[in-house]
């Protein structure tokens, strides 16, 4: 089951990490993509490529040192279609890198158009009666706003297709309290109320170390709602935003791991692969890729420290 | 202001009808798919193409009678890339025959991401310091679950290239309220706090007909809600899902209009684009743009006679 896979890499690599692959152009190094303006000019599709170039060297520098990567797809649909395609070739060559890749898609909606995201995402798309993968990732991330039958047509792929999901429970960003912070009648939080039904869509799809592959995302901008959240869902693994740029720091994470040290994926982005403008690696005048390992390393060191 | 646009178009239509772009490929006759199909094979490419053709022919039919289109992406992003092309042409497209675009997207994420989705969707994307339109639909849909900072980006951009939102509040799907209804401490739903928000978001947009460019997404399968939520917000205009196949009614809808009878637009989809498939309209033996455009009229007449 994919969650087992995905806990059995952490483990291997004694690494609970997932690299954000969120890439801004401004993040791109100038001898990346100066080469493909020179060829295409300054063209969304230009930009495309030369976000796919700065992926493949990420990738390359950091898949035997990490599980997964997460590409939030937002970064890629802005180029338009060039984008898209962009997004899958980074999907698909992450993969075979060996990486189990979570697509951040944030996608929500009624059942009958869940069902097509589904398919893009996890299953196949039926094109006249032959079933055709479009993006594959292993995991998506999805927006519960719209209850179970927005969520279902993606269980019955996780079943079939062997996939997983992380929902929305409580988000790292600072206003995420005003709508997931709403005091219930019966005292509790909407954002409870909503783990506790990932708790519940993620009963049929327990691996082998307890947990579902239907997983929550829960900030680590907030270390008590990620205790309460753990207490609340032992079967429930995170997917952990939020560390570093966005202020998390590792000791908040301990209230969200269970006794064995295990359930969350705690992800950083412009920290791993915009490391290298940063004043800490940059004076080693590394390059970009080499940066990205080692702010990486440094990340499983500083996590391994505090849990 | 766009939403002006918009209650200009439905005034001088008398159609407060926005016709849903969701297109199923077993929708799309044979004579319009299988010339594609011959020449490209039965891929996602010649399945978009097949998609904009079956579009395009929809627009035409009924550009003259309805103010608006809605293109679900799920239906285009399921394709790939190809697919997002073709919802691309389809806005331009609808733009050029003098429509109003909303693109159904219920995007939502943090800050710095939906940034990317704003200049996408509403704005421009900057590729190297040139600002490109990528999609550029006059409206979309968005979700509000990460509160106010997941909205900001947008915001901006309805005000500077006059654009427009609805935010979920109340959605038309039958789980809608598990998360949706749930009571809060002070007695009132989840949806009611929503539905503030978004009052409180739209303050800064408000147009000559007293809406906001700032609406929501209110379920026609919600008529209780509607007119509670109408009251609430005397100055959000509603974009009303669950007409027709979901088993909303028109006289359902009386109570989201205000003393102008101005206040929502109603989407329709697969009872328009697919009437020619439906007793009513085969019968006539109508190809499946003259019956698109006969749904459009008796649905026209179907709000006059309740409204």
């Amino acid at each position: 089951m994919i969650i087992d896979k995905l806990i059995n890499k952490i483990q291997e690599l004694q690494a609970p990490i997932v690299v954000g692959l969120d890439p801004r152009l401004s993040q791109i190094p100038s001898h990346v993509k100066d080469p493909i303006y020179a060829e295409q000019g300054k063209t969304p599709a230009a930009a495309a490529g030369a976000i796919f170039a700065f992926n493949l060297s990420i990738i390359n520098s950091i898949c035997d040192i990490v599980p997964a990567v997460k590409p939030q797809i937002a970064m890629y649909e802005q180029f338009g279609p060039e984008g898209i395609a962009c997004y899958r070739e980074t999907v698909a060559y992450a993969k075979s890198k060996g990486l189990i890749v979570i697509g951040d898609i944030k996608r929500g909606d009624i059942a009958s158009t869940a069902e097509a995201y589904s398919d893009a995402h996890l299953g196949k798309t039926d094109v006249e009666g032959e079933d055709m993968p479009i993006f594959d990732t292993d995991f998506i991330t999805v927006n519960p706003y719209l209850g179970f039958d927005s969520i279902d047509p993606y269980l019955t792929d996780c079943e079939i297709y062997d996939k997983g999901l992380f929902v929305l429970v409580k988000t790292s960003n600072p206003t995420s309290s005003q709508i997931q912070d709403l005091k219930t009648a019966d005292g509790r939080p909407v954002y409870a109320h909503v783990g506790e039904l990932v708790d519940h869509w993620g009963r049929g799809l327990i691996g082998k170390h307890g947990f579902s592959s239907i997983g929550a995302v829960v900030g680590a901008t907030h270390p008590a709602q990620g205790q309460e959240l753990r207490e609340l869902l032992p079967q429930t693994f995170f997917l952990v935003p939020g560390y570093g740029a966005q202020g998390g720091k590792a000791k908040d994470l301990v209230g969200m791991l269970n006794k064995d040290g295990l359930g969350i994926i705690v992800n950083n982005s412009r920290g791993i692969t915009g490391a290298y403008q940063t004043q800490k690696y940059r004076a080693d005048k590394k390059d970009f890729a080499e940066a990205a390992r080692e702010a990486a390393l440094d990340m499983k060191a500083d996590l391994e420290a505090h849990l």
